[in-house]
């Protein structure tokens, strides 16, 4: 069992920002996300664009602003349950969650900050009949690991950034990679086409263009997938089919828990502390909704902030938390670090 | 008069921001500040201090963190009456509003953001009989503008950071300084009290220690004050007398406004907009109070983004807006600059 003080499910901007200002309240956490890393959205969906209305930066990369919340926040040493979907949840008569996750890890926590975003991120899966069988035994909706797919036979079907991405750095790992798109052009960073490009000129990718997987064969594991090129159907013999065809978020699991939903999103107490209907659990960032609601960045991290001093309340009780600035006061790790700014020196001049 | 959609007053950080969110929703802004340059506290009172907990920061100056606020929203063009006092307000028939300055500027503007802070910063001033008559004619609380000073005999009392800067600074730009302080001991970053210990070495401060100002002497304009240094009065002849101990906010001419006070700042509804209890006048950072309120700077970011969308609701009845993120939609300047994500391209592969 893990046991925590704050349990953030989801390990987006908002969950990470969290994690720091619960720091400053010496609150522990844990994350749990369904991605095989943190960043949420910003990781997934748009690492190498810039956004422009994070305060105090006039752009920001979206993969530099998580790089730079996991800097913020490391002295805090928060824990990571990565790659697994938070899905019951148990109130205990001490007050206290237990949180499941689908492979079964359990989670204990004080206080609950479902920080879900727009939920867990569902491939769209192509319409070939058996497909499921082969799921995780050849047919992966996720590069979660490039190692596993060193020396391997790989075809990679989509014509997106996710494609174009995963088949050049792919390229240099697998034995051999085919990439499979229904229409002659792609839509992409042009620096992602022009190297696919290159890379095809050299034979080390094997393109077939316009084309569709339209069968999956293999007994346990996958061996073959069936190809429609233009009417002609080829068999060809892989180890690994990815089908890259975008992602679609669904509230998934965290929808019954018995939370006041409304348009796929949670009601929280905007009007104190960002609270769902269930005392302790609170929901912060994309996931949740109240009159005027934003679906911004910036008011994750308000949002999560006001929420940390509540949990303090919560399992602190009776206890008076007066404000520090971190500028005066400094910040205690706890992994023994101290940040501060320079101590202003008492000295008499000659 | 000037004229704008949004009137903000003060440009602190949260003021500032809202420039930024006002013009991502096509509404100018214009903004008022006591203060000689913008900012607010973090310009004023700690510009070279180390700030922890700014989102995706793990450490900025405070100075550095205006520098990009400036930087990110120079492209909305807002203007600026610095260092003027906003002072009264008019509703007009009309709807909109009148805010009149202590120096009698007049604007005009659908709706105002009062984003004061924890007022305007008043100086602490001596207990020295008659002061008042030589204010701006040689006694002087702010160093607005250092080439008032050139060439001038100058006295400077104080023994904090603010003292020893202007000194160091002054010491090029005027005739000759003197620094006179009650205490033998300065208080400040180490490398200021160093800095002055040298050029004091050097005859280019005059130092007083312990010592103190206790008259001051002239006809229209002052050309003396009388010093004791430890039970001895000295007539010193100078141009200007800067007196540096501190400032102290003062909510001001705003507490009079028919505004709801508590607790020295405007209560303002936070469920929904930051709006004040006068239609079409919000109240957003520091200068706020709500049940759970932190005066926190990245909290005033929030406040003035969820405000800016109630002014566009209010100044375009009717029209319907839909929230565009940044890095999908770009920003587009009103100086005619356009900022954007590199576009992905459609393009075919060979
Ligand atoms: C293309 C694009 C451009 C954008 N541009 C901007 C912009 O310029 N400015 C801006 O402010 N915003 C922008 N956004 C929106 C921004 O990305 C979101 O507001 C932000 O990601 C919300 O952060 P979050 O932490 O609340 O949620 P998310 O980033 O969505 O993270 C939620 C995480 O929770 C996980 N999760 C959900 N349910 C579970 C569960 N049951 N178990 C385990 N894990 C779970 C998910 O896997 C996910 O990783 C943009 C979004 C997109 C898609
Ligand atoms: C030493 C110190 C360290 C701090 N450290 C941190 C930290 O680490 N993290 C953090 O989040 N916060 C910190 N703070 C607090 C932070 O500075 C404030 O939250 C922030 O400045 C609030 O921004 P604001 O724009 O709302 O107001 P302010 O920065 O106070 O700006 C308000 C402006 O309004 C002007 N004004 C007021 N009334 C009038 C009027 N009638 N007419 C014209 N102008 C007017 C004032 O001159 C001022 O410039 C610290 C504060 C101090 C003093």
């Amino acid at each position: 069992m893990i046991t925590t003080d704050i349990l953030i499910i989801g390990a987006g901007p908002t969950g990470l920002f969290a994690v720091f200002e619960a720091g400053l309240l010496k609150m522990k956490c844990h994350l749990i996300d369904a991605l095989p890393q943190p960043g949420g959205q910003l990781t997934e969906l748009y690492p190498k664009k810039p956004i422009f209305d994070i305060p105090g930066y006039p752009e920001v990369l979206a993969g530099d602003l998580v790089t730079n919340l996991m800097e913020q926040i490391k002295q805090f040493e928060p824990g990571f349950t990565l790659g697994e979907t938070a899905e019951t949840i148990d109130k205990k008569e001490d007050g206290t969650f237990i949180v499941t996750t689908n492979k079964g890890t359990k989670h204990q926590a004080k206080a609950i900050a479902i920080a879900g975003g727009l939920g867990t991120f569902l491939p769209r899966k192509p319409l070939i009949e058996n497909i499921e069988s082969f799921e995780e035994k050849g047919v992966e909706y996720f590069v979660k690991d490039p190692e596993q797919f060193r020396d391997k036979k790989i075809l990679i079907a989509g014509g997106g950034d996710s494609a174009l991405d995963w088949s050049i750095f792919l390229a240099d790992v697998a034995a051999s990679v085919t990439l499979v798109h229904r229409r002659n052009e792609f839509r992409g960073a042009l620096d992602s086409v022009e190297k696919v490009q290159e890379l095809k000129t050299q034979g080390k990718i094997n393109l077939m263009t316009p084309a569709e997987v339209v069968g999956v064969h293999g007994e346990d594991y996958l061996t073959a997938v069936d190809i429609d090129k233009e009417g002609e159907v080829i068999t060809l013999e892989v180890d690994n089919f990815i089908p890259l065809f975008g992602l679609t978020p669904k509230l998934g699991p965290i929808a019954d828990w018995g939370l006041e939903i409304e348009k796929n999103a949670i009601k929280v107490n905007n009007a104190l502390d960002y609270q769902t209907n269930i005392e302790g659990i609170y929901a912060i960032g994309d996931v949740n909704t109240y009159p005027g609601k934003l679906k911004l960045i910036l008011c994750g991290f308000h949002e999560a902030t006001l929420m940390c001093q509540s949990v303090y309340n919560r399992i602190n009780p009776g206890k008076r938390y007066v404000l520090k600035y971190t500028t005066v006061s400094g910040i205690d790790g706890f992994d023994g670090t101290r940040k501060q700014a320079e101590k202003a020196v008492v000295k008499a001049i000659q």
